[in-house]
């Protein structure tokens, strides 16, 4: 596949001399990530294509020039998996603030918003992303909702809707296949999903946290091509010995990069393995930037720089089939960008397609601002008029009640766990007061539908108030965690107010908000303004919440990940499938 | 791309226990040439697909077991470009000749046949390679004839032609674009044949010997994807950088392999560097083996087995973007073979799709003998009826002809120059019989035109009678070096009478002959009883022209390679692609 369509008799008029380039990069030292060689070069280009890789000694007519100053030059990093709705910025904003770190192609799956808005999501985010150079392709997400039957989202994808949006353009494969289960498990709905992949051939990207031994070799036979889920060095030996495309991650919300590069310090090739973002915060990308950060993290790791370069360039492009992506030699895309230093720093200068991308203008940034306001459809998406009084939050037990379930919150992992405890009762209604290390939980289906849970959730580290946000992955219904169910209904109602978003109620007040209107996941403020929003966002949950952050909330409702899940259906075990009884009656624990 | 068709939920039900394999290969020590590890493994197999990669402590229920005897498993191996045609057999023929050693995959290019009869002589060979198990790629041949205006073959292709078997089952590409120079000058016909292979993102096989600077460029910006031509270690350094895929061979023509090998030397990684036999004879294979031979000649100057090994496994199907051949893992196709050390010697056993392919038996051999025999398009394709007198191979000179044109065979290389000598002319004719070292050298159209040229050759060794065949790349007239006329006419009516093939002939005896009533080009027998005659016939050559091979005339009219041509059209210069005339007159040389 080729990202960039060639005027190939140009190219060659260009290559022989016959017409001049539109420009030459000169005195540069060539990171070479085919060969691994380091050398020096000049770079002509013309139509946003690589024409030469010269010596300075061959003479290249150029309608410009530019001196390189003996910087490196690298070709434009390439994200294999990132959630850029998770960003909360739109595609468009979300391309202005990563192509200045270097990153020049990402492949996206926006299931977030998918999950809310159903195909009009995914044509909203494809046409945001053309606002920009940065090339930006999309997965097709095929678990809409993640697991169909344990939780209530936007709309449900059958294998039509899949291959509708397969056949959308820049959309090259099938997103993350996340109920593994099922897949192994030959559920027929899974399969006719992944069918339409396969008849097109396309990529299938894999989501296998924890799979190991016959489940593993199960997904990789469904045609399952990447993951980007290792969690341990055992798991990226295994998954690499079997030839998956393996996407090492520092997200925003898992950290596993270290060892995942020990899984393969013994492997003699690794030409399998790229970089991802995942799930990457505004404020991570404004201040410590977007995949240059992975490959910084992993030169910190121990990772050779080259090594690492390769893999968020020429193994990235690879793994999806890019011809003229990843390297910078003849006939490739002129997605490059100049740095000082082989560690991930920031680049000094950013090309995409010949042009200069790196330096984003004040006055650029607010025209954008109103331009990417154009899409009626991507608001109301927050339904929530159902709840209306306090006792909607209240936790209410069964005549015979005598334990209650309590989620166990995990601090240092998305996974919680969960046990029955004696709470007490009052007046049908389980009471938290006396535990200040208890609080409730509570999904609030926000798509038309009225399902809700309730429940109690132990080491989350709210103690007063209520913390409440439509973004939970992957249905977005409504989640809060409260000890007061007042703060709860002022909190929920703020919501409603801004169309979604985050906001946390304290005594009554709204100590801070922050308004996501698109699908009650994005903002339409380019980073520079979102990113100082998210981070007193940020700041007030850490304050409030004892260290706790901004969206350890926002995987407790998404059941295709393993342990205790809280969806709008009802309290669950991630790894069985099963919902867990809410209370135990008094004959049971007898 | 895949390479089988997959039951994925039956693959599934085997690997999570539902269902039983079909084998299993227990006490192996796994070659992953993914990672560059070798362990001890089991391997299982259903439907021909690889199911498990397990170690011996997991059990996995199988219909039968086989003992590896501690053997190295490998996966097969994979010829990324070989005229079958030109190994004389039919790929049936070759099929069970190359298989037993190690072969699995070969991607060919028909382009002698092709030149021959057309479009039906690729139908041929298709339909023939379908009755092995050997996985038997095509790629369409674009240089029909290589040099269009300055050879005659048995047709001309135009993009119509190339589209048409683009779209036959088992084409995955354009066969190697041989006549760069076109290509390079943006030449309107090679141009519209290559965008029949963009417009399909297939395959673009290149032939650039001694490209380099901005005429590699140039190639390569076309789309061209590889080149199988590198004949210097510079050549390999400049071309690597590319990002071209090399496939480094030993042919039976030419053996470049020891400064391919030293130009990737330096170079971290080799991901693009393949193998292949190019054109390779029954005698060798019969004798030596076929890519296996290529792989031990690799360890012999110096590459790493392993490194060698993946260069005709897993790098060979990457470069033809095979996602399930190549390697040893779950979901690859079952081409494996079983060998006691890594150095390129004869296997064990050899399995195809899970098929055992390694034993022959000769009594299959006989039955084949028959089968092979079922298209009578390919024969009658030698038309020669306009040769009736022995003064049809003389050589007449124009009456102020003052020196006559003398090609010099560079002995060591297919490249032939040619400089200008004063030969005794009698009675108009160019005699040749004070010299020894000189001989008549003709080209005559066999494909229904009388052109013929005839020259004179220094240098090839031919000191008495009739040297002649059909086999002359790429048109595949016939071409005769001769001493004697008389010996001449002989030679040519014995080509005729076994509708083509080979024929030595001397004081108007026939010596030796070798028919190959396929096109002029290939032998319905198979490569045991081939490779006697053939060898028989080679001994023949080599006694009587001091040394010289069965082959050497075959490339001398080929316009395609650099150095001195002749064809049917004339003697001329391959680089220039301008004729050369065959004397000189008085006034020119005052």
């Amino acid at each position: 596949m080729e990202a960039v369509k060639k005027d190939r008799c140009r190219l060659i008029a260009a290559a022989t001399g016959t017409i001049p380039c539109d420009l030459s990069i000169e005195n540069i030292r060539l990171v070479n990530v085919i060969t691994g060689e380091i050398y020096p070069a000049c770079v002509d280009i013309l139509d946003g294509v690589i024409v030469n890789v010269r010596d300075s000694s061959v003479p290249c007519s150029s309608k410009k020039r530019i001196d390189g100053k003996a910087n490196y030059l690298l070709p434009g990093f390439i994200d294999t998996h990132v959630h850029v709705d998770s960003t909360m910025m739109t595609p468009e904003n979300f391309a202005r603030a990563v192509m200045p770190w270097g990153t020049t192609t990402v492949i996206s799956d926006p299931h977030e918003i998918v999950n809310v808005m159903g195909i009009d999501g995914m044509l909203f985010m494809l046409k945001s992303a053309q606002k920009e150079p940065l090339r930006h392709y999309m997965l097709a997400p095929p678990c809409v909702p993640s697991v169909p039957g344990l939780e209530n989202s936007g709309c449900t994808f059958t294998e039509k809707e899949v291959g509708f949006l397969l056949d959308q353009p820049n959309v090259i494969g099938i997103a993350e296949l996340m109920n593994y289960i099922d897949i192994c498990k030959n559920d027929e709905r899974m399969h006719q999903i992944i069918e339409e992949g396969i008849q097109r051939d396309v990529f299938l990207q894999g989501h296998g946290p924890r799979l190991t031994g016959n489940m593993l070799t199960a997904y990789r036979l469904a045609g399952i091509r990447s993951d980007h889920e290792c969690r341990g060095t055992q798991e990226v030996i295994e998954k690499s010995r079997m030839g998956m495309n393996l996407n090492f991650k520092t997200s925003s919300l898992s950290n596993h990069l270290a060892a995942s590069l020990q899984g393969i310090k013994e492997q003699r090739w690794k030409d399998n393995i790229s970089l991802c973002t995942d799930d990457v915060h505004t404020r991570v990308i404004l201040e410590e930037g977007h995949l240059n950060r992975v490959v910084r993290k992993a030169i910190e790791y121990g990772a050779d720089p080259l090594v690492a370069i390769r893999f968020a360039t020429y193994n990235a492009a690879r793994e999806y089939g890019f011809r003229d992506l990843g390297a910078i030699a003849p006939g490739y895309a002129a997605d490059m960008q100049l740095v000082s230093a082989l560690d991930g720093s920031r680049p000094e200068r950013v090309w995409i397609g010949g042009e200069e991308v790196g330096c984003v203008k004040e006055e650029e940034t607010a025209v954008h601002l109103t331009t990417g306001n154009d899409s009626d459809k991507t608001s109301f998406t927050v339904h929530l008029d159902y709840l209306t009084a306090e006792s909607d939050f209240e936790l209410c037990a069964p005549d015979d009640a005598e334990e209650t379930l309590v989620i166990y919150s995990r601090y240092d992992e998305p996974f919680h766990s969960s046990f029955y405890e004696k709470l007490p009762i009052q007046d049908g209604k389980v009471d938290i007061t006396h535990d200040k290390d208890l609080a409730y939980i509570g999904v609030f289906n926000r798509h038309g539908l009225e399902s809700k849970t309730i429940s109690v959730i132990r080491n989350f580290k709210v103690t007063s108030g209520a913390f409440a946000t439509t973004v939970a992955h992957d249905c977005h219904n409504l989640i809060m965690v409260y000890r007061d169910v007042k703060d709860a209904l002022i909190a929920a109602n703020k919501i409603k107010e801004m169309g979604g978003g985050f906001a946390y109620v304290e005594n009554g007040k709204v100590l801070g908000s922050l308004q996501l209107p698109i699908g009650g996941l994005m903002s339409y403020l380019p980073c520079e303004r979102l990113g100082v929003q998210v981070k007193e966002m940020e700041e007030l949950v850490e304050q409030r919440c004892s260290g706790n952050w901004l969206l350890k909330l926002s995987t407790t409702a998404l059941p295709a990940l393993p342990g205790t899940i809280i969806t709008d259906v009802g309290v669950l075990d991630g790894t069985s499938r099963k919902l867990i009884p809410q209370f135990r009656s008094k004959q049971k624990t007898e």
